[in-house]
């Protein structure tokens, strides 16, 4: 994660948390008291957040000192530590609630992504996520889809064009809507179009659009779709995939299953922090 | 939700979701071209999020028109109509991914914390919040709990003193720590002290505490622990309770009891919008 | 204070003061020239406000060094030195302004609320302020009046219930108000309720409000209405309460006395900084 | 006032003062029910804010409608009316106490300013203000001023060159300091150097300083210098000067006369709020 | 343009040139004269900013009402109308620079673009722009780039890969280089490689890079290194193409020619803005 | 430049270019890869951006070393180092362009406003810039012209009065817009005065204007204006001056010319960033 980014989007978080600072620390503990804290799992799953823990608490207090135990996409288990961190006891309590309500979320996503992927086991279709992602937090889940085994598909609504069917509607064919776009669009954006349908399928390998999208279809459907569509073309599939049905996908021969539940569907996983202290 | 600041949070969900606007929309729809939006529900839950519909499309433009069909803490069942939202095509489809992310989650929220006042089904008992929540995202789900029937617990560090094991062991004791706390915090703070044994429950009785958390206690710890709280002094459980042991907490007597898991662990609630359109 | 957000403060405060830098030190002073600048007191007085010195001067130059002589709370006499600032003169003399700005107000205010607090001379009652703050500087303000000895009422509207005669008008009694407020709020927030008469007091006390506050009430009337509220309810005075007539309420037996006045009737207290410089 | 930045502003005030909404408004008042309120003086003093009071409650809610009574630079008498706002009752409950706090300190300097230009009494000689504003608020004390027939001095730091004592040490001489500066800046730069004495008064006139300060001298000392300045050379007095000795200046023959206690000295006007409501 | 993004840009510019209001606008005229201005152009080119026109004045006066004469990616001739503003003149004074500035440097690209697309005379071959663009600025430019019948290359460097000599050499190959980025980006994500010979080419086509750049190329090597690429991967020119020589690379067959001139040196058109008023 | 003031609009340009992060550098690049870069000139001109280089990279990560080989305002000639910087590869790639496009800009202004400067060969009559800068973008546009020898005019729209045609058409006359004007502003407030005939420049240096703009006119009649304008006040000559022409102006005797083209007509100097790396 790249850290300038992380620093301004922590700092946002704390203001929300700490609007006129922690009175509970702050009342408590006189400002050069000393502490140290583990942060430590509490079920099993896959860890996220390694420079959040770092970045947040020195955002706090430059002097606290972070020493990792767990790097990010590697596996915890319950009782394992994932950090420990050390310094100014108030920050350690200001920061606290904060991290975990991050590195929670980010190791859910993380786990949930891996247990799609294994699932899955596919050396050739892989898991991507979605936008639906919780506002003010993509950056944070997005990353942890990555920890996980997942890969990220479009992180805004600039980043790519999405052909549905409204835009379908609107243009009056798949043809139309892809030229129409491609008349507009630079290098480095694909299009990618929603089909349900063989011939839509055809249709859009026609118009040469650069992913054709899969909706709502089975794993036999894809498959008998899939052989429609040349090389060169990325193809996705998108709508009623669960954990449960994942492994039926496994030899769809699609490149890209996304899921949606990655982000808005992933329990946080369950992470403490203790924190003791007392000395200068 | 106070509309202010509802307009605060969204533009900066909107920021981050199209830094440099909606390539798909722009590209496929003149500007002047209207549509429809009908946001449904695919699934049954509690709906939470109604002036975040009208005041996010009126941000991205102020011609949009919304009509709503149901109030927040309202239960919608799979296939009912939450809103209509008529105006400029472009903006409806700009702004559609990020609303469904708002509230679904506030709707997912909303739904879990219904279900945990009826598993409760007390008339004493109230089920509250955590501080819990996605950062960023605060200000959606504390409101989002209220609409499912629950209350909410601090808004932020700042909102009220909790006094844990930490603060109580480099105090020395229950009596110590709030004392120090009740030297420095004015009127309007409520202090809050962690007793795990009836003899911290009665250290902070005669403490003199505001609230007296029970933590990670059964039912019947709780019930007897209760005993020895007067009425003037309020009392939470925390910790160890679920969805399905949350009925033996219904004759407990205690006050409140927190979940973190109606933020955390909520699922967002399936909700959907089809746009339709194509004329000026 | 919390530094975190005591930066986030004085950056907003420098960007007001030098949208494009100070002419003046820039003009004159390359930039590498050293030198050192003394604050002092002009007045006698409580000082406030060392992190504000740390931090901001360290903000305009990580290289500035600041030693305090003064301890916040602690008093000032006239001549004295409450901080010396050694670095790159141009720093110094860009920040001198704003640091003063800042400190003088704090001071102000610190002193207010110690001379409030001798003036009353109670063991039990005690001076809190108000919401009466500037608007932009409430951080700063509310910490200033705890160095003076005085508690702070609510940080902000969202901190606590005040129950006041247009909610009381408006739902027909204190009873009435109390109630609908307390089936909506949460275990941590206070609900204090204003009254005038006796009568009133016995309806808050009976409806069990966490505060009741006296309003515009004599001394003599207060130790009145003091014998109709229990030990477990918090009173508070407020209006016509000035540091003349404080004293008077010394025996009044009241919890806190509010005074509006302590943040915007205090004066700036008369400090200076004096810098020198000239060599490398 | 310029109604664009006052929005900016205003906005940050509100986020202060509610970072979660107003629970006591909120709590009791359903969200359609409209009120009105009355901000009236309960003292003498001269009105300064009319745009603060339509723009801050229309930003809480566009419907709000403000009638003014009384215009910038209006005197006001105690019991006089000062505006009428109508509306939803909560958006004026919760608007109330930052309007409030924004006007009561902007009158309190129109009527601390309007007092001095009356002890002056002068024809020539000019109010003006100094930095020595409350951090984030200088845009509301400097219009304040002039609203009480004063002048604004620098409004930032970027606004013109003061060579004080130590730019003149650094530099060696009044001549070396302005000729440096003139070598650097621009035509719009005005240029003020600090002086004591009459060779000091006679150096700067020769260096074509645009204004020069008599920093801290009597009124005869001034009367004194101001023979050796030309007409085409502005005048400032600073230091020393308040409002019991402001008259000794009045034909001193100074240009201006700068008062910092104008923002850090003045006290809030009583203004207050009355609202009611409950219809619909 | 999308208006919400729009907005938020110009707060930001319109606070960068006012952050105390305009004194001369407003010393001048009382606040409700009204006056009309007339925006022409001085020479000939491409226009480019309807709608900051529109958003820009009426964020500082909603009652000011524009009509415009001109559509984005029309010519325009000296001395013809682009638009006519009326309402409160203060607006309209205090808005022209800031509006001028935007709508003179789009012009000025979207101009400098046109005359690329007719210097190359293509029907197959586009141009785009690069992402060296004015910091703070590129939202603008980049429209800009496409009122003059340009393309957008990346937005923001989140966009999409570009592989160049450094990630090549750090890899070993072009080969390692692409398979490593594949192994990790998901499926909206192009991959570009820079090529400089024939084998480097072929390395790319080989690993299935989404676009190759032909790095300093002439037009006669890029005529032969297009023969080694497949339709379905794009190709860009880019480095040592000026105006003068775009025409030779009419026939060269590359799809994209990518110009950072079009941003970097493009000349603001000249355009004025005629203000007159006086009436209420 | 003041390095608070620059790294507050750095992070808002990194946060323009990279919203997620550089997927080039971070999916090539292990985290803690060092590299250097050289930064050199690829044709000759004047260096500006020495503070722009140090903050930028130290924003991305403190631990980048920069060393400086060229100073603000020194010559460079094509092939010459600017800079050289070092430490982790990721950052350095990060940075690259947004730091190039800041310092392209700055040196190209200050390439033109020396040329300027030597074109006119004046020890009399100075060159400045005037408020045509790119918005979002003036801090640094207003730096650069120092760099090359010029001077600034207003850094803003409250730096100071300029009276033009339309501010005189509505006041009646010079004389009544200047006294207008000088009833209201205090004593660091410059005005300036537009004029195009000998009577109105004589009827503005009658009414005491601070600053006379001559507009439009040639070098014969600025010459000829001249004579009727005292040494007290400043003149500027303004409009229809061209490289090409400026030598005519050489003596002219008007104190300053202003010209727009300094910031919206300079073409950014041709810098390039050499990024190499590998170890650890």
């Amino acid at each position: 994660m790249n850290t300038f980014l992380l620093k301004k989007e922590i700092e946002h978080f704390f203001q929300e948390d700490m609007q006129f600072g922690d009175i509970s620390a702050d009342t408590i503990f006189p400002k050069d008291i000393l502490g140290n804290g583990i942060i430590m799992s509490k079920s099993n799953g896959v860890f996220s957040g390694e420079a959040v823990i770092e970045t947040a608490f020195q955002l706090l207090d430059p002097n606290i000192k972070v020493i990792l135990h767990k790097k990010d996409g590697e596996s915890v288990q319950s009782g394992e530590i994932i950090a420990e961190v050390t310094g100014p006891i108030r920050a350690l309590l200001t920061g606290e609630r904060t991290v975990l309500n991050i590195i929670q979320r980010m190791s859910g996503i993380a786990t949930k992504t891996r247990e799609a992927v294994q699932r899955l086991q596919s050396d050739k279709t892989r898991i991507c996520d979605t936008r639906k992602t919780t506002p003010g937090f993509r950056l944070f889940e997005k990353y942890a889809v990555t920890c996980g085994g997942g890969y990220n598909h479009r992180q805004s609504v600039n980043d790519g064009v999405m052909i549905k069917d409204n835009h379908i509607a609107f243009c009056g064919s798949i043809t139309e809507a892809v030229a129409r776009t491609k008349a507009q669009v630079g290098p480095m954006v694909k299009i990618e179009v929603e089909t349900e349908t063989i011939d839509q399928v055809k249709e859009a390998v026609h118009a040469k659009a650069d992913i054709i999208m899969f909706d709502n279809r089975t794993a036999e459907e894809i498959a008998e779709f899939q052989q429609y569509v040349p090389d060169t073309i990325m193809t996705e599939a998108s709508g009623g995939i669960t954990l449960d049905n994942l492994h039926t996908y496994q030899n769809s021969g699609v490149d890209y299953i996304s899921l949606g539940f990655l982000t808005y569907g992933a329990h946080a996983l369950d992470l403490s922090m203790h924190v003791k202290g007392g000395n200068k």
